[in-house]
């Protein structure tokens, strides 16, 4: 097909270098444009080689500036280095905010250095499913490392942060402190902690709650201890250190089997996302406004509703 | 069945009043267990009745003194009050933080007002079909209003407390901005915005930043224009005027025809979740993992091994 022809090439461009060829090809992915299975078939072979680090944390805890020292330490290296920063979607923008990404200019000249924001649409399923397959574009055009940076502020941003091989969660004095990124479930997703603002007065008990709550909370990381990393991004204090941490961190994952496990963990969350984001299509529209009026009215109950609407 | 009747008659007496039964029948919901079918199917006529007030917010916005405060207003109009709060899972604590319900325990002694914490068991799934079933118990139990509040910051939670028939979403100066709350996408989900903590000194610039951001923002709310009420919870300051805008925008909701659109849009929601719930259970494992390992080989696609999941 013409369409598949077309794809092929801008991969081909992507691959290349081309930054407009690449940027083509994650709007296919962020529209779920029906050209999305034939690209990702096409680039599968080409995939897996590149490190995914995750960055997380409030609004606010210095996401963003982080972002950009850490591109500044791997470009150091001479690393092409991609930027995937997941924004939820709001009334307000239609999409990403640009704001935070201002920071960013500073590698905006840079070709070796891509940035992206993809925003969400309004729906967490088109997050779960779409985020996998612009990692994989952006891996098969040869971006290693590819930093996926997300606002961590709920279970469904610890989900996509779940997509990296190594999951940095930040935090920063006085920005709702450790004990609420602890209510609000992202402690458990992080490989390293990152207390930035460490020239604040309040850093070194953020630190300090941070390893009582190391210490109470249950292994999911096998004999990974998370480290945590002060820093002071704005000024580049700790990012050596940061960048030490996450490749000892790469190094743990590749010598104890734990990248394998962890990237088949991943496949199964993506296939269970794809397999439901395709049986919604199958739930009758229609069907399913009768039967919610009737829920809503009290006159049939849930249960007996969704059996219907599955046809028993 | 026996296990019909013991829920009939826990239904019985959590409708005489009594607390513990009330909490018996709240934990089958939280739990899922098989007999929440039949103990929704009998509740079911008596329900429809309550108001539910959903209140959110980023953490550290004073959503528990607020909800506090609520409640101590609605008890003062003699209303059966009750609290469902919905806290993130997290391995540190096992479930629900027990911290914050220390401010609602001036309540625990008034056997009409009725405070429940539900956990999420780390699955946004159990939330979105369990949350609306512990509302069916409390609102056919007799509580009206019921308050449903959520640490408001991610689309998960968004869509928890759309749940509710009015929602009122709290910031606080210092806490992360107005902007920032709009990044989460919880600006939206705003019938009411509460300005709490108004007493401290950037107050204003986060009520003059939600004046912009009202007026930028889609209208999603037909006429209704989303009021911007200043508090101090822990004084009480503005919970009166909080509680005429409650009602003012109940007043709406029934006039307008809105309520019965908007509990319409819940039960659609709510069986679109049960309905992936049961479809969940029809994938097989087994081959799941297999499926799972050839695309983190990157030997098969994402989208040909869901379709194969899915036996094409």
């Amino acid at each position: 097909m013409a369409d598949d022809t077309a794809a092929s090439a801008e991969l081909d461009r992507a691959r290349a270098g081309d930054p407009r060829a690449l940027a083509r090809l994650l709007s296919l992915v962020e529209d779920e444009s029906p050209r999305v299975r034939s690209v990702i078939k096409d680039l599968m072979p080409g995939t897996g080689g590149a490190r995914i680090i995750g960055l997380t944390g409030a609004p606010g805890v210095g996401k963003s500036t982080m972002t950009s020292a850490l591109v500044a330490a791997f470009r150091a290296d001479r690393a092409r280095v991609a930027v995937l920063a997941i924004d939820p979607s709001s009334p307000f923008t239609g999409g990403a905010l640009l704001g935070d990404r201002i920071r960013m200019q500073a590698h905006a000249i840079d070709d070796r250095v891509f940035i992206r924001s993809m925003a969400s649409r309004g729906h967490l399923g088109g997050l779960a499913t779409s985020t996998p397959q612009a990692i994989r574009v952006l891996d098969a055009a040869g971006f290693d490392p590819i930093i996926v940076e997300t606002v961590g502020v709920g279970q469904a941003e610890v989900a996509i942060a779940s997509l990296a091989d190594s999951v940095a969660v930040l935090l920063a004095p006085g920005m709702g402190d450790a004990i609420q990124a602890a209510k609000a479930g992202i402690l458990e997703a992080a490989d390293l902690f990152v207390v930035n603002k460490a020239d604040k007065p309040d850093a070194q008990q953020v630190v300090r709650d941070l390893r009582t709550m190391i210490a109470l909370g249950e292994r999911r990381h096998g004999d990974w201890k998370p480290p945590i990393v002060t820093t002071v991004a704005v000024k580049g204090d700790g990012i050596d250190e940061l960048v030490s941490r996450l490749d000892e961190h790469w190094s743990w994952l590749a010598t104890t089997g734990e990248l394998k496990r962890r990237r088949q963990a991943r496949a199964r969350e993506e296939l269970t996302a794809l397999a439901f984001a395709a049986l919604r299509g199958r739930l009758a529209a229609s069907r399913l406004d009768e039967l919610a009026g009737r829920v809503a009215d009290g006159t049939l109950d849930p249960f007996e509703a969704a059996d219907e609407l599955l046809g028993r």
